[in-house]
């Protein structure tokens, strides 16, 4: 069925809140757009069958199916789901980019267990002693976005976890977005040198010190929307709490704003008018929600999606994998931090 | 000059970006709004007389002026100003308020000197370890916003320095906002219980088994302006980036919209209908720069205002440190910290 030429993914279908009824379109989006691309749609064979023959995409050379009897549910303990759900869509999907049958996989399954599995099942690069979730957020730059890692794989990084992250967002922005040489900073509570805790300022001591990387300092909460940087570097409760208080203001505003335009018949008209150019201002507001966010520094492409995402959102999360796939990711960080560590 | 019956505070004249330019005409505000309140103003003594005689206030029985000569410097690091700078504004007006000659004081400088210098001057409260910084937030209900500490006056709290913090951030909401029973929350990387480092679940535990405190669990980052909470506790670093944040997204949105505005000529015209009600959404985003924040746990009442902050932002952090004499906020602190403490 499938030629050597495609770049073949595997998709986590019962991932997510709403399962098959967002993952199945947006695969099927995903080959229209990409002729060279083929999926490996894991799950409930009957569920998936259905959709596609509904369809007529059962034959399609684009699409295949490995079934999966078992779903990780989105409140399950990582723990629980790591040891009990062997045959769940999402360990499933894992296997095969484990097994060499696909060459990354997508799941807007439960977050906790997908950063389990993966790290048991496709391992870490050699170098790297934790796994990063990555993500973009968006700038004041209407053409720039910033990456940021951790967003919340990990409660607490020591020094040479950060640098180690540091090192894989920079390949990431490289990649990912072309950028040369990035300019990469620590998130810190102040921007002068003496400022936060001592593990912080000894990462940014040790990235001065490598002629790889194109590290620009400290940088504070406000700098992540001031395109300072291209990668900002935190530990993930700090990053899970920046990206949760960014989503937090934009509903906040969203909504007061909404409430703003109601008040008066004049500015409900004109609301009306910029209401899109408002929704595409607030989604990018919500970068979890809308782009994928990359689980990096393992030996495996694995982009996880929002749980509510919807098929776009999905279908956002496919691109972003099929580019690290090109862009051959995880061998890249994997000769980064060689150089880095060759170096040091 | 001062009656007993004043309501006494001393001011830092010379601190902030524009020092005296801003904090006069404040003070000059906040005695017409307050006719109970003294103010000792505290700086370059030539300045000041000047500047009151030009309002023919230099015999008004509500100001004073307390000399100093030097002025702590904006960057100036916080050990170097507390070891050389001992007639600074700053540190006189502290002086004033531990020999108990004002009852709080209010500055614009240097937040690590105020911070540094007030810890020395006027030592911690019996079981407190460590001052906070506290502030409030808006929340998506017009009349609530949330309490928010630490904001960066410590880098790290262990879980001790939490549970004290949760207990300061319980009686300033009381007492300052007249919130029966506040509802204190964690700041958390989720809300389920399993979330988080060994610290913060050891805090929730203790805040659990105290009945003086309604301890509500962890919150997200996006629940600070949910109004979940009405207190939410976290340590220096964490709260200094989500404060931040909130503030680097509120400017990039107010940037973004303006974009929008000037794109049409219709929207051109109605953005200036209703103009003032968003530049007073957006302000009430950046509450760092228009409230002031107290700094808590200390033997006497100190309040900083922005670097920058305008007449209109020092004059509320001059009520605020006005409110907090009235309700005796460090004797209502020491006595719920006493009950806890009993209890455990």
């Amino acid at each position: 069925m499938k030629s050597d030429a495609y770049l073949t993914i595997a998709l986590d279908i019962m991932g997510g809140d709403k399962g098959p009824l967002i993952t199945i379109p947006a695969a099927i989006m995903a080959i229209e757009k990409m002729p060279n691309l083929h999926l490996i749609l894991v799950g409930d064979e009957t569920i998936i069958k259905q959709e596609l023959s509904k369809k007529n995409l059962l034959n399609s050379p684009q699409l295949s199916i490995s079934p999966s009897t078992q779903i990780v549910e989105m409140d399950e303990l990582p723990s629980s789901a790591l040891r009990t759900k062997k045959n769940s869509s999402m360990r499933v999907a894992l296997n095969l980019v484990h097994d060499e049958k696909a060459q990354a996989c997508v799941s807007a399954g439960n977050t906790g267990a997908l950063f389990s599995m993966a790290h048991y099942v496709l391992k870490m690069l050699p170098g790297v002693e934790r796994p990063a979730l990555i993500s973009s957020l968006p700038t004041n730059n209407e053409d720039k976005h910033v990456f940021m890692l951790d967003l919340g794989a990990n409660v607490f990084c020591d020094s040479n976890v950060l640098y180690q992250f540091a090192i894989m967002g920079s390949v990431l922005a490289e990649e990912v977005d072309d950028i040369k040489k990035p300019r990469i900073a620590l998130l810190n509570m102040g921007s002068e040198d003496i400022k936060g805790s001592d593990h912080i300022k000894f990462t940014g001591a040790q990235l001065t010190d490598n002629p790889h990387i194109n590290y620009i300092g400290f940088v504070e909460g406000n700098d992540i929307f001031s395109n300072k940087a291209d990668v900002i570097v935190c530990d993930g409760f700090v990053g899970n709490v920046a990206l949760k208080t960014c989503e937090g203001v934009a509903l906040m505003v969203f909504n007061k704003f909404k409430t703003i335009l109601s008040q008066h018949i004049v500015t409900r008209v004109m609301g009306k008018l910029f209401a899109n150019t408002i929704k595409k201002l607030f989604k990018s507001l919500n970068p979890d929600q809308y782009n994928g966010a990359s689980l990096i520094g393992l030996r495996g492409i694995v982009v996880k999606s929002h749980g509510n995402a919807s098929s776009l959102a999905f279908l956002a999360a496919i691109f972003e994998a099929a580019k690290e796939v090109e862009r051959q990711v995880p061998e890249k960080i994997k000769s980064k931090l060689e150089q880095s560590l060759a170096d040091r």
